[in-house]
């Protein structure tokens, strides 16, 4: 998503507003002048464009006088922490959640709800997703926020560039626009303005939130633009990040690595295949291989991450069929991951969804696959295979990916979906 | 590898001379009007570019005036057929080739030899390479051509952006700098231009080599722009192509489809792991499942093809051995690339190098495990599964990508090797 305009005075016009807005979001509170310094502007050149988007109010000036030394002082600049709100869906086996994120990439509201989307409707779980949805808006409403666009994060196939989920094995769900269930939010009708709808599936979100807030803010660096993120609900899905971009496929179904044969005579799949790793490492599959029965716990512990957190307390009690199978779904991964990174050649690899629950456990046998099968790319010097890192975001990762999704158009094209009175003057 | 220069005047003159060059060598024999009009320059702006062109015999008139009806009819322009050549060479486990292509594409001069290369030293295979490559520069010197560039084709992992051999498990190599060896072709000595130097992976070379001469020229379109082109020489290799570019990987060693786990108990593999594509469908795995002793088939059957057309030729005679090897093959190779598609979701899976000589054996197990495991993100009213493709280049393929790849060089900016004396006036 980037500003359209061409090389037009107003298409240059609005990409610079854009990169001042991006990089006041990206450095906190700066002067003036070091914006300029930043995108290679004159001082004169970004006024005009810092007013523009004051008078927008998506910039504010903190009332804090900025260090800077020369000329006269002036406040410094911040993102505002009202305006456009990035709003976040995220569409689960057994959980809807929404969630609302300011300029400041600070979490406004988050709503959250138990549900059985197990083979139901489309129809509705996106009503009862609206509800939740309607909640969140109001509650930013109150602090003078509007959403200015939402992403809705599915565990399944979202065909490219559209809002269609092409399948979602987990969701029982083929060919589901989701599109005319989300209207009452996306286009409330001609008095209110309509936002922008983007469907997508949720370990490429849990990617892209990765790459924006892998770090810890404390110096600990996110990750490097090349790595397999691996995203465990129910199923387990994974993105592909090459050079900061995420990579979708020819039809957008890029990752689907729960599907990657692990044991190609092995158990069969509901897709159809045999031996897939969803079969091994699956939340169903580790329960079964633990002992339990997966209809019985999602009985006894429903909601998300109940049954994670139960396997996780039954292996940190030592419950050895457990920690078998915990160590089984993690040489699963390792294998379908070691086919991964002999293909893809990534910097790292990292856990997320789920999976960083359960890394204690799963991390030594994986990363033990991982070493013995890809040492033939294997650096002097490095024992072999890439990285294997645990996401800080744990489950949260696609919600908080889906909302910071929703915002990047505003920080791409800070006036894109205005009306004509309030574009940019050309 | 792009024209430098960034925006300045000298920059933009650079870009455009590169971009008037490609047109003509892209369009064949073509007017002055419609080289402007495909570049979206006016014609004033191109003849410059095209007189410059001309003067460095890059370009020649044709002598047949252009069919447009507009002004004073000119000539059409043409590449030359002289100046500059690409020279491509392969390091084969059993042979060594070298080729020259010229600005029109065509091969203007060939040499191969059989080799033993197999854990050999990288020393006397260079030098061997090296009389090959003087043998074929004096062939094209004799014709008005000059070497533009050197690139090589290896089948092992090369760090990306350099001439380093990371490891190539079929030759025994570990970190081979290329460069010193070749330097009698490259920089042969202050009186004698050098030229530029590219190592590459074999397949990634095959890829490209599909990207550019895949169609057949009769209108058969070339692969997509998103595929996996499998190569297999000795080993297995494959190359990743993401809208038209190669998928390199953060260290450069993307598309190791060899050492994709396929049966993660199977049989040990050199590299260290177990079960690898490469013991199942490798040249000695299927000799050897096909009731052949591989050092035997090699002293008997020597150079580059010959166990493949032995195969070939065992298979279409009925023996029951060879055809149940290459069913098996086939079932690996499906496995493997199933783990593939499901990853990356190319539009195309294109087998290359000897597979593609062995394909009508290979391809009915290949195709039905392929639409097998990837059902999940099969289109409804398609089958599953991308298309699978066999390349008309066969073993050309990386030898072939090797010339053209050189050649880029020049097409991408025509007088970046050229003394001052012969750049561009800006």
């Amino acid at each position: 998503m980037t500003a359209s305009g061409g090389d037009t005075q107003h298409g240059i016009r609005r990409r610079n507003l854009a990169r001042v807005l991006r990089t006041v979001a990206a450095q906190g509170p700066v002067s003036r002048p070091a914006v300029a310094a930043r995108i290679g502007l004159t001082r004169a050149g970004v006024a005009p464009l810092v007013d523009e988007l004051l008078r927008a109010g998506l910039l504010v000036e903190t009332g804090r006088a900025a260090p800077s030394g020369r000329g006269r002082p002036g406040s410094e600049l911040a993102v505002s922490d009202r305006g456009p709100a990035g709003i976040g869906a995220e569409i689960g086996v057994d959980h809807l959640a929404v969630c609302a994120v300011d300029l400041r990439g600070r979490i406004r509201a988050r709503a959250a709800t138990d549900a059985v989307n197990r083979h139901s409707d489309p129809g509705p779980v996106l009503r009862r997703l609206s509800a939740l949805l309607a909640e969140v808006t109001a509650e930013i409403a109150a602090e003078g926020l509007r959403p200015a666009g939402l992403a809705v994060a599915v565990p399944g196939l979202v065909a490219r560039g559209t809002t269609t989920v092409v399948h979602a094995p987990n969701l029982g769900w083929r060919a589901a626009d989701l599109a005319p269930g989300l209207a009452s939010v996306t286009a409330p009708g001609r008095d209110a303005r309509g936002i922008p709808l983007t469907v997508e599936n949720e370990a490429n979100l849990g990617a892209l939130a990765e790459l924006r807030l892998g770090g810890d803010g404390d110096g600990r660096p996110g990750p490097p633009p090349d790595f397999v993120h691996v995203s465990a609900e129910i199923g387990i899905g994974a993105a592909v990040v090459v050079d900061g971009q995420l990579l979708r496929g020819a039809r957008g179904f890029a990752g689907e690595l729960g599907h990657v044969p692990v044991y190609p005579d092995g158990h069969p799949c509901d897709c159809g295949g045999r031996g897939c790793l969803e079969q091994y490492a699956g939340e169903r599959a580790v329960l079964r291989a633990g002992g339990l029965t997966p209809e019985r716990s999602a009985a006894a512990h429903p909601g998300p991450g109940a049954r994670i957190a139960l396997l996780a307390r039954r292996a940190a009690d030592g419950d050895a069929a457990t920690v078998r199978a915990l160590h089984e779904a993690g040489t699963a991964l390792g294998i379908a991951l070691a086919g991964a990174v002999n293909l893809l050649d990534p910097r790292a690899v990292v856990l997320g969804g789920a999976l960083a629950g359960l890394a204690p456990w799963i991390l030594p046998s994986l990363e033990r696959e991982l070493a013995l099968r890809t040492a033939v790319a294997a650096d002097p010097g490095r024992a072999g295979g890439p990285l294997v890192t645990v996401s800080r975001l744990g489950a949260d990762g696609p919600l908080l990916g889906a909302a910071h999704a929703a915002l990047q158009a505003v920080l791409d094209d800070p006036f894109a979906s205005c009306t004509s009175a309030h574009s940019p003057r050309s």
